[in-house]
């Protein structure tokens, strides 16, 4: 069974380890690079990283980083006049200064991203959404314009989103293998990430909506629990911008493209008054462990 | 007492050590820049490094690199589908990312190379040649044009060089200070350093070779001993673009700007029949540790 996915960072990524767990099932990620950054001169790709360290169990404690990584270069680094705001471990570090070297060579970031994840033993197809730079910025109440990471990690999400946008997006093209994967899908999942901050910018990349939208079967997995995300702004986000609380917001945020929606128990009772074409489906979606995240994925690909 | 060194890297960092530690002498240290070059995305200046971790007594065990790094980015680097010809340690790796995220930001190498000198208590004020790009390349017979860094630590300095050359040096202008303290200098001293590949570099830049030539006094220090350096291709360099053996090889280098010459006791023989207007002093010029640095220094400095 052929399955695309959407991911953002973390909560996306589990979902990912859910799916390339089942053994029917062929899984194509596609990865958001929205949050893409240069930091001290390398070129991250915080929610690729995630989704491959993942994808090979070797993410850090808090889902993004790796595992058991050392922290000499940044604890050398913090000596220095520089705000050392974006931590990166040394293993971490490694793959931005291999993205970066062969970036700077030409490869593309999908030939960076197949590399890295056959470094890590990922069987999995691991794509960006574009290959050209797209840069998601959020604007805060009576603030500029300022990047994904400056907010998310310096500002540590903190001020009121009330409004975002995908730099260079009218200008991408999906990378290489995207429309494919979902026009070619069975399913496509729309894993539990921040609907505005993480999937949005993969789907401002030009034919990715429409793809997804003419797609057999779209499941959305909510990112909320009680209305709320396990961690990150999501629903703050979705409330700055306008959207009705709870998974009112995640349907409102995924207007069009949804067959199903899989929320958590807890948030049950919020979606019945919801007048949706959607079909909404509750389950217990904590997925932070392997098997969760496996008996989540099962029953997406069982309906 | 002022003075002004121009220095490569191993060799010349232990003469501007024992400078330094002269209480009499203020020290402006002019660093060649030819060997910068990007590596893996990082702005590498691979011979201001050396000297300031040498000036503040933190150099590795060759001379190069800071003293008990770690490794732990390169060994996760190595797993990548890339070269990892050009190691550098964690520590090192940092001081890398602080300048090359500061270049990004807009500071000149100067002002990276200031911050960096304060950072490991360096008193000595160490400049760069100029804050432009100037980049040395050889020419192996039968060969194109390659990097320094290609030639001197990939190729490990095999190959006979039969040509050198320093990219963007026409172009180029003394970094702020640079010409201030070479006229303001009681004494120029020349580092025991490459002199066609260390030291052509500095000037080649315009203007600096003159204010040389203007100098009060300017004292090199022979990079040879019995006609070959203790490490790197200085002898072969030489003789590749046509200069004569051994120190008859460092004052054709030098034409027209020394007034003194320190070669090492074991190349009194050699020097005899040399006819030059450069006062030709021996004695024992190695200086791997700081006293006998030191006790060289001081004979630099009392002539």
């Amino acid at each position: 069974m052929k399955v695309a996915a959407l991911s953002g960072g973390v909560g996306g990524a589990r979902m990912l380890r859910g799916l390339a767990a089942l053994e029917d099932v062929d899984l194509t990620a596609i990865v958001n690079i929205g949050d893409d950054e240069m930091i001290y001169g390398l070129a991250v790709s915080p929610d690729i990283d995630t989704v491959i360290y993942t994808l090979a169990d070797r993410e850090g404690p808090q889902g993004w980083g790796v595992a058991d990584d050392s922290h000499a270069v940044m604890t050398s680094l913090e000596r220095f006049p520089i705000n050392t705001w974006f931590s990166m471990g040394d293993a971490d570090l490694a793959t931005n200064l291999f993205r970066t070297a062969r970036l700077g060579q030409g490869w593309t970031l999908s030939q960076t991203t197949t590399a890295q994840a056959a470094v890590f033993g990922v069987k999995a197809t691991v794509i960006p959404a574009t290959d050209d730079p797209v840069r998601t910025e959020v604007r805060l109440a009576d603030e500029e314009w300022i990047s994904f990471q400056t907010y998310f990690v310096d500002r540590r999400h903190q001020g009121d989103v009330i409004d975002v946008r995908f730099l260079g997006a009218w200008a991408s093209r999906p990378a290489p293998g995207v429309l494919e994967a979902i026009h070619q899908a069975d399913l496509i999942v729309i894993g539990p990430s921040n609907p505005p901050l993480s999937i949005w910018p993969i789907l401002a990349v030009p034919g990715v909506a429409d793809a997804v939208g003419d797609a057999k079967r779209v499941v959305a997995v909510s990112p909320l629990f009680g209305g709320r995300p396990l961690k990150g702004p999501a629903d703050v986000v979705m409330r700055g911008l306008g959207l009705p609380p709870g998974n009112a917001g995640v349907l409102a945020a995924y207007d069009g493209l949804l067959d199903e929606l899989i929320i958590d128990t807890a948030d049950v009772a919020d979606i019945d008054d919801i007048d949706t074409e959607v079909q909404v489906r509750a389950r217990d979606i904590r997925i932070a462990d392997v098997d969760s995240a496996t008996d989540l994925a099962s029953a997406l690909i069982d309906q």
